[in-house]
């Protein structure tokens, strides 16, 4: 099981994330493309940090929604949604190529995540604009209850997938994320490292309700916004290191 | 001479020039990246318009000043310069090898066109981008009376040059457009015409004070904001047919 | 009746709408304040263009959403749409007051709009922002079969509205219009007349299926967007002269 | 002498300065107006905590420049900084009125402040902008040795100053900041604890050639971006407090 992050969503002057404290425990690194954070400036530099640590390197488009951090749901027609991720995915491609950087990966921020998870018509035009792109790329999206039928739809477009769990949220029964505003949606350390290693070992989670959900998982989701998310992820490191 | 013509600027639901009808009669189409104008589906709108013309493709970077069209200059450091021209340039590479398109060069917008031309230290970036660029780009600018000088420039890059002349534009004798608040300025159609003739079959402009100007020309910038622009540019391939 | 369209919705050099040719035939001027079009340049200018013609002003607030011209919905939090709101309306107030002019109304734009009459949580934030704004407002919103509904909320908070019915636009029995991707959604020169006709003498619209739905309306909404829009602006205007 | 920091300068999700930690210090809040930070929700936060600690609010208009923070000249013509200025201003104003603040200044941001203090054409455009605003507003500029000249120039207008000075910067013998680039440009503690003194006491500066340069100056600079800026200005209030 592989760790990725979300990284290089600074912006301009507004400084996010602790980026160089923690890609040295990453396995993958998705860095934001400039349309919700990641203006060019901070996406070269990322990309440096990436190679620098031999980290695999995806795009991370989102809505074109800076002040809202790409975290608001917007109506998007199908072809601007297309549009929108190619040339987002293609901005960093080439910023990476002059660099030396392959980009191995996609995977979707914020509100177009949760659409895409949530929404068949934004799933299949995702999966369509990743699989059309010019260079074979990996759409990564979230380990579900779903997660066989998604693998018949990215199949029929010849897109690989990866599939993501989280290590501090808690499940519900149809393997989605308990929602931020219930008690309990976040782990704390004890659950997440027991979260973690009950993924490792058993390709499950147990849910909210306690039930056991099987979830075949590619890669965790970990985040370094702090002190407190880098120690977690040095934790999770070790312990997959023994798992 | 070729003729090139900056396309791709409508933003949104603005709209400007009128592509459509101005791409059949050029042969390069600088297209705009999202900075100063042309949103992610307006670019893969004139890829494709492009395309089915068989028209060369070049990116059309800009200071990233969308209120202001990128005709207003800003003081970038060079590196944020540099990071800003490959995200535009990568953004359209991606989208347009998607599309089966190759892009073949750079024209600065606006602005930053204006501050490459007057100013050593930017076209030294500009140079240093296009000439680092992960495929083989030309970069284009302004013949001017130093045009040798900046063959030396980009030759120690590496970097292929086009040099562009304006069919409309009343030069100085320094080479230079003679500024738009000056009387003469911009030529009526017949100096137009004259001036394209001159510049194809002699290589040379007549300056505002009446002395001949050598210009070594690849290409001729014209308009197709309006209709009197396309009716212009067809008699100028007319000319150019006969010349 | 009176007759309000949307004006100042160039943005920077792009230019949209008939602004200057369609002034001198209406009675309120809705504004755009800079999130979907309407820069402050473009703002001042139509804050010029409405005082020449004595029009009432109203501000025409968006989602932040330039490149979707507001017309794309965005999940906002409350407290987001309110400090939206609040800034966009106070930017034109404070702008309109420095040249002399009263801001009287605030009509929401395009997917806003549609939101507002669709959702009564983004409705009832709406109604509270323009209702606490510092200097007494009217909102505008569509006359729909819910509008003594819509009255009542409004009153509780003390706000006056004003109700707005479409010229060219076909209804659905509920009193919506119908989507423009249906047939007969958008009337002919005849049929919008007709429609106009109605609504003053009658204070009601036919609708899709032949009914009569029963319409009290404060004003009429027209479109300025080109030549035709212009001319339809006329003929309204003789039509009301003589109801 | 006063104290005004700049704040409210968080965009969205990202966050700048410590406001809270610095507001109960300050007796002029200079407030973000959305064009280089400060998105409306941080905004009307910023203003609710100025209120809470009975701060003066004044706006801080910048060039239109987020992903630069406003600190790259941007070449505006008058009319468009004329409505750029009035735009931010009049937002920030509407806003503080509706929560039942009053804003009593204007303090260009970054790279409009130096430009307004080195160019004479924009210090006229500033000058008159906010000398027409709809309420009388004070303008703050630098306290230099041509602070009698730009008196005049403000007199004409019937446009009140205040002059400030800063805490911790090296000033030339021309009364102007020394470059951040050259040594000894940022003071450290006890050097700026020394000219604040001075300042005070004095109203004076040592240049950074030794001599004695006469300020008079309204109100000090001071910056709470982190924990050392906030203690520093606990340092220097509780030095003018006894000074």
């Amino acid at each position: 099981m592989l760790l990725n992050c979300d990284l290089g969503e600074s912006y301009g002057n507004w400084r996010m994330g602790l980026d160089e404290e923690v890609m040295p425990f990453l396995d993958q690194a998705n860095v934001a493309c400039g349309f919700h954070g990641g203006d060019p400036l901070t996406m070269e530099k990322t990309l440096k940090l990436a190679a620098e640590h031999n980290v695999c390197v995806g795009a991370h488009p989102a809505y074109p929604d800076l002040v809202g951090f790409g975290r608001r749901s917007m109506a998007l027609s199908c072809e601007e949604l297309r549009s929108t991720l190619l040339y987002q995915i293609a901005a960093l491609d080439g910023m990476a190529q002059t660099m030396g950087v392959r980009i191995e990966y996609v995977k979707p921020h914020g509100a177009l995540y949760n659409d895409m998870m949530a929404d068949g018509a934004v799933r299949e035009t995702v999966m369509q604009t990743v699989a059309e792109y010019v260079k074979p790329l990996r759409l990564m999206l979230q380990a579900t209850a779903e997660s066989d039928q998604h693998q018949k739809e990215a199949a029929a477009l010849g897109l690989p997938l990866w599939f993501e769990a989280f290590a501090d949220r808690c499940y519900d029964d149809d393997g989605r994320l308990l929602s931020r505003r219930k008690p309990g949606a976040v782990h704390d350390r004890a659950r997440m490292l027991a979260q973690v290693e009950q993924l490792a070992r058993e390709a499950s989670v147990t849910t909210v309700s306690g039930k056991t959900l099987a979830l075949e998982v590619d890669t965790l989701c970990v985040h370094g916004d702090n002190a407190e998310g880098v120690q977690a992820i040095r934790e999770i490191r070790q312990l997959l290191a023994h798992a």
